[in-house]
């Protein structure tokens, strides 16, 4: 028996990337948040304290910046694989690089009804996110594109029931035929080739599951998860695989009877914690899976 | 020499109410957040552990919800001002009560380009507030109203310098006649008077901060906020007072320079701390002040 | 009328100073968050973005950082003395400066039962804080020395009633003669001239306020605080007021009835909100108040 | 080609469970964030809305507040481990349930130098966590534990390099010989078998984590970890497998040449981000690998 060292990885996390374009009087912002995570041949950096493989986590960040302003960022996806591309083939002992992104999304300010040129809102809606893994050299060449979203909050107020559920010692929620259904979603989509336009596929796929939410009448957040991926996958041919993280944010009646006043589904409290959580993959049965890092965020273990 | 009681208040804070109206097949919601603080003739609760005249925080909040839906949630200044003045006309030892308001804007989901009659998003951006004192009795009632916002997050990419200013031996920052302006803004503007409409005065309040800051051309985040300021007090009457606080995110422009790389303030870092607050009043020079408490949030100190 | 500028400040928030001393084998560490926030006569850069009188707040940044070597941190009230002393002192259209820190403190790795001699663990209790205010000029300066902490949280399984209390019509919470009362502290106590050591005196008021809350049976988290409050002012000759922000941390006796299992005190939910909020002030009655400015917390508005 | 539900899992997330042991005088507390995912047969409830054999999030809370009473909490891998297989050894379609558990450590108050019998201050140093996974039946099941902590923040102010590293033409980092090393820990160490003591096996091997940290010459952040890692696992022989993630929160030497004040790497800049984040397990060689879903945090995708 000998105790060794396993899986590992290193990067630079949260890079705070902004570029202006302002080559013309209406300029463009992208405002993004940049982690890179590298694998590869680095035991000698764990056993023996040897860097001579080590591009610094400084270095990627350095990269990360200047390929602002070299390569631009006109997409996240694509900023992310030359990103990934350039880590890998230019550091010969890196096996895979993994580079997830978020994107702050701004809105122009109005002045009397027009765009101003300059100046802009954020959001603060959903955030964006990418994450491109980059794996093997070659004819070995593999890259994943993952897009998505975190933080997008949906509520609807009508339209969900929970009733007809397994009943243990322990269960003594009542069935409801119309409550509150609402959640802080991330949603996670893989494609296979590359859209025309990685922005308007964000556009259209947020859209579509936006709409599913609403329109799907729930008989549990677990059946209206699934319609929004089946709904994706049967649009947009290039997506093969959606997962979905969905906490159930719990808004529970407000008992308001001690007042003698009747409360038909019109005032909650909206509480904070514990909270359901869903988590459900929907995919083709026909496609090949993903490496196994595409999918490891920097945030996780390794 | 004796050791004695000074300024005490108390209350229940960060009642989560969700009010949603469904008497049609539109519905509607509300989501705020309520806090509530009441000052008073309470010595005997700190000295002697006298409660009698303490009405229990949970009471606050149990009154919270069941106003949410007696008297309804059209504007957060309305209800802010009924639970107030509920609160002090009801309790006889309470002097003041301040309630104080978070209000997240929703946002209808579009299906097929018609916004859905009971599913949102959450918009995300800038948080509502409002925070209503009530004090005094009979002819000595008064009651404040101050609206606002915080968390508005602005940027405008160029129209910005920072030049002229002051040196002392510590002084190595480079002047500067272009750079990016950024702040996360904290407004609060206070009425004498009601508005027509509370929701307008908002919309329009915000409109007016909002394009002032992209038109400004700013020699200093401090001459963008007095203007901002004036614009408001010139075009509405009813507003007396305005009060900003101003982080001053600072967006460095990278250093590209070692990979050859020209940066004409096309990439900056978003750096998180520290960070520049400025912080300012505008006023009418003819207004009496508001009792000081109006302007004590729970969040600090009494 | 017209409109007018009125009460402003300007400062650099959240330097994150580290200081290490290590003149010998066996070092030391001071890890701290310093915010300066100044007042004077600024109209010329609000009105006419004129910055001639405007110490740029990376300035008062680098000087934060020059003083942790030229002067030292031993603590951080005397730091921020010498500080807040320069501003005022260098700067002649200043007229106050606000001090605020925050101590991050450390504890020694013990390494085979020894105190290591340069690495340590985050101790990550409550925060220690201070705030000085330096005012006026001459014969009218004035130094405002304030101590405390925040985020220090207490529990106590018993010892803890509340009965008695105010009844309104939205009162349905019943009195309880044993229940848990935990809080998250913040405390601020203001000195009228130095004690010996300020690391000692920040010590021995720390086991003042836990062991007074350890020990009185409490009828109201309003009394706690003023017997707290009260222990202080008797055992300390130079502190002469103290101010709480005391969130009432409910826990919530679970109900496991409905599985026939009994709960007596054993088996709570914490809640995160609401909460209680309780906050007072207690003070020497002939002892001249602090200038406003002294509690003005740069985080709230000016 | 069909769209197909991938795999999936849901469960209740962050119940707040207090526990008070109350039986004498002296009372015990344990303070427990806990959160369950279950994995099975529930396509029905996906691709149906059938919840026939969906046991609700609100009794898995309920489970984990009637076992605080009903089986106590000595451990949280006890309590984790009697938790989850009760979940899957009653609900027949469930096949492998995951009880997460994070524990908040709270020290007794001393007063006059006793430790009080039912008063606490909260530790807030590391928070201790344990997840446990039991999958399968009969002779297929397999119970997985592992424990850990996360936030242990740590700090050498000497004995720590950085030099040698691979240079790409992005590299501008100098090397440094004598550097500030600190991170804020997440370890995760996998059991077979029980130690003899769950409380003294944790504070045992926190101790060995913490001394080795502070004892090892480090060449690399990816060096110390390693010894780290081996430290534990040659110390305990029922420990098979240590994970990390460790930020590499930077503290920059601080640049006072402008002022002309020697900086012997005496005063840093603690910054946020980005940081360096280094993650890597270390391992028996001879040791059958755990079930994938055993490292699969419910924070993270399914």
């Amino acid at each position: 028996m000998s105790i060794v060292l396993g899986p590992n990885r290193y990067g630079k996390a949260e890079s705070r990337v902004v570029r202006i374009y302002r080559d013309e009087a209406r300029h463009e912002i992208r405002d993004i948040n940049v982690s890179t995570a590298l694998r590869g041949d680095f035991a000698g950096a764990h056993l023996f304290g040897d860097q001579s493989k080590i591009l610094p986590t400084d270095s990627q960040k350095q990269t990360a910046y200047a390929f602002a302003k070299q390569k631009g960022i006109v997409s996240i996806e694509d900023y992310g694989m030359t990103l990934g591309t350039h880590l890998v083939d230019t550091v010969e002992h890196i096996d895979s690089a993994r580079v997830e992104i978020e994107e702050f999304a701004w809105q122009r300010v109005l002045v009397d009804g027009s765009e101003h040129d300059h100046t802009w809102i954020r959001k603060g809606q959903e955030t964006r996110t990418a994450a491109i893994t980059v794996t093997g050299r070659g004819e070995h060449r593999e890259t994943t594109v993952i897009a998505g979203f975190k933080d997008l909050v949906m509520l609807k107020s009508t339209g969900s029931e929970f009733t007809g559920f397994y009943q243990d010692p322990y269960t003594v929620l009542e069935p409801t035929n119309d409550r509150i259904m609402a959640t802080s979603l991330v949603a996670q989509w893989r494609f296979v080739g590359a859209p025309s336009s990685w922005e308007s596929a964000y556009t259209a796929v947020k859209q579509v599951l936006v709409s599913t939410f609403a329109t799907v009448h729930s008989l549990a957040l677990q059946q209206t998860l699934y319609e929004m991926g089946r709904a994706v996958l049967e649009e947009f041919d290039s997506i093969v695989e959606i997962r979905f993280s969905a906490p159930n944010k719990h808004h529970f009646l407000y008992n308001l009877a001690p007042f003698g006043i009747e409360n038909n589904n019109e005032v909650f409290n909206a509480d904070d914690r514990p909270y359901g959580l869903i988590q459900a993959t929907v995919l083709r049965d026909d496609v090949a899976p993903a490496p196994a890092e595409a999918w490891d965020s920097y945030t996780g273990l390794v």
